[in-house]
């Protein structure tokens, strides 16, 4: 049974359930708690083999990941991330050192953003490192984005440049130490919490959600669960420097990683047409940078790739995680 | 480094964040969400070869257990169980039916209380089953029962009988298939949903936890979080026709199970000793059974055992788990 297929179980065999909120569908289940407020929760595992490898990852970044993974997702649904919990199987033979170092890279994290570790289980492991982190966010209601709220017309953005941690993942699986930037979007990526919060507190923005697919993945979700499609064009793909010039050197179209890799982590999110120079105007004057229109919401069909204007016949799909 | 060790680690990293509600300590960590309201959580993670054994345990009790342990935590917090979230390492080599049977277990416990699976994860494991499941509680802040608010007088009570379930370990360990209600006690144990959310409407009950570890240890931590002691009368000790008969047949005293084995999941709380036979009227004539009173907290010194009111010299040590 294949990842789809266990999801697909899990909703038929909780359909007799009534549901107190929104579950599984988006990058957080949403629960209502009192008039107007909402908790957010979303939870990711990570297992040794699957997610990272002891060889290639250091304990601080896997300790940092492990966090930044949900706090990403809190921040797509636009709301503030209040506390996490954290699960871990402990295998025989990784020292103390090991555990100070990826409690170092999970309190980071925690301090950059105010959000405390309350609390958690540990347990022993037969096998690998398993390490699987719950985040809550709290929030307004009416600040909650959804992947389903995309309209037609709608400029879609993202805040960040793509593909960054797709060549940092090659460049790690090579062993090179090239391109420190590039390694450090893969093992460390920084969730867009302020940002998020603050992209929640603004009505013209519909959709969001955070780029852990990919984009032709991510926004491909974003159609389905709106009802929508998108038009994207390939020449305003926002690329780093170190990107562009790993993919010369490396002979790789550079839309491939921005449209395929996984986990960048940054948001992906749809604007209201008539606002959307306005909203990226103060976004940039409140942030530093600019978001990156690289498209717009079409009233259906799926996902229309343009190269300056001219409909191609490429096909991306998104990163598979397993 | 052991699972204490990992706790301290944690909680030393973590000093510089400072927390939003109370958090490692009690069954579940408390998020203050509005006025008088509040959210609990409550993660557990349960792996392959440390908490079950596919040989020994079904597919469709390890899914009931994942559920079950979390719910009854959230039960001893006097809160209602709102949603649940599974994270899940797959390994290659489970059927699908072994899928379908383990969320029918999920299920089966869910629909019995009315708890939805709002989400989670699900990835492939290089290694063995690994389950990682997160419960949410909602309810009244004033509701909430703390380990640490036991008083010097309360009466001692559990909601059900102690050590079935490490005889049915013991029985499933051997294989044997004497005793279905003992086994049944270890493989799909009962949270006590509603007791607990009963228990927390009552004023009179001040401390509450769920015995997972055993009397020993868990009534432990009541002391050492009250700044008290207690007395256990051992001949008060409620026990099951079926665990008395395993005993005298094993030849084992009925109260090391009763007070050391791990995983009975009954409530263990302290009541206002001027209360307590009202309390338990109420409970009895609400639920059908009445409570066990099986001592008394006393001002200080840990616990002390007693058989015919008399101190005797044995040490009762809880189940660890790994």
């Amino acid at each position: 049974m294949d990842e789809l297929g266990f999801i697909k179980l899990a909703e038929r065999s909780m359909s007799a359930v009534s549901s107190c909120g929104e579950g599984i569908g988006d990058d957080c289940a949403v629960i209502p708690t009192s008039v107007g407020r909402v908790t957010v929760v979303t939870t990711d595992m990570l297992a040794e083999g699957v997610h990272f490898r002891l060889s290639t990852s250091s304990a601080y970044d896997i300790g940092w990941k492990s966090l930044a993974v949900n706090l990403s997702d809190v921040a797509s649904m636009g709301v503030r991330p209040v506390a996490s919990f954290m699960a871990i199987a402990r295998p025989d033979g990784l020292s103390d050192e090991w555990y100070e170092e990826f409690m170092a890279g999970y309190r980071d994290l925690s301090v950059r953003f105010g959000v405390p570790l309350m609390g958690g289980d540990t347990t022993a492991s037969e096998s690998g490192l398993t390490v699987c982190v719950t985040a809550i966010g709290e929030g307004e209601a009416a600040h909650v984005k959804r992947r389903s709220a995309a309209l037609s017309g709608d400029i879609v953005m993202t805040a960040g440049t793509l593909g960054d941690s797709a060549a940092g993942l090659s460049l790690a699986e090579s062993g090179s130490t090239r391109y420190p930037a590039l390694l450090k979007a893969h093992l460390s990526p920084s969730p867009q919490v302020e940002e998020g919060q603050w992209l929640g507190g603004r009505r013209e923005v519909h959709a969001m959600t955070d780029i852990s697919d990919g984009v032709a993945k991510d926004l491909g979700q974003i159609c389905r669960m709106s009802g929508t499609g998108a038009r994207v064009e390939l020449t305003r793909l926002p690329l780093s420097d170190d990107m562009r010039r790993y993919c010369a050197e490396e002979n790789i179209d550079p839309a491939v990683p921005a449209l395929c890799g996984g986990e960048d982590f940054k948001l992906l999110f749809t604007v209201d047409e008539a606002e959307a120079d306005t909203l990226a105007a103060d976004f940039a004057s409140h942030f530093g940078y600019a978001p990156y229109p690289i498209g717009r919401m079409t009233p259906s069909g799926g996902i229309e790739w343009l190269r300056h204007g001219v409909a191609v016949n490429e096909r991306f799909t998104g990163y598979i995680h397993r």
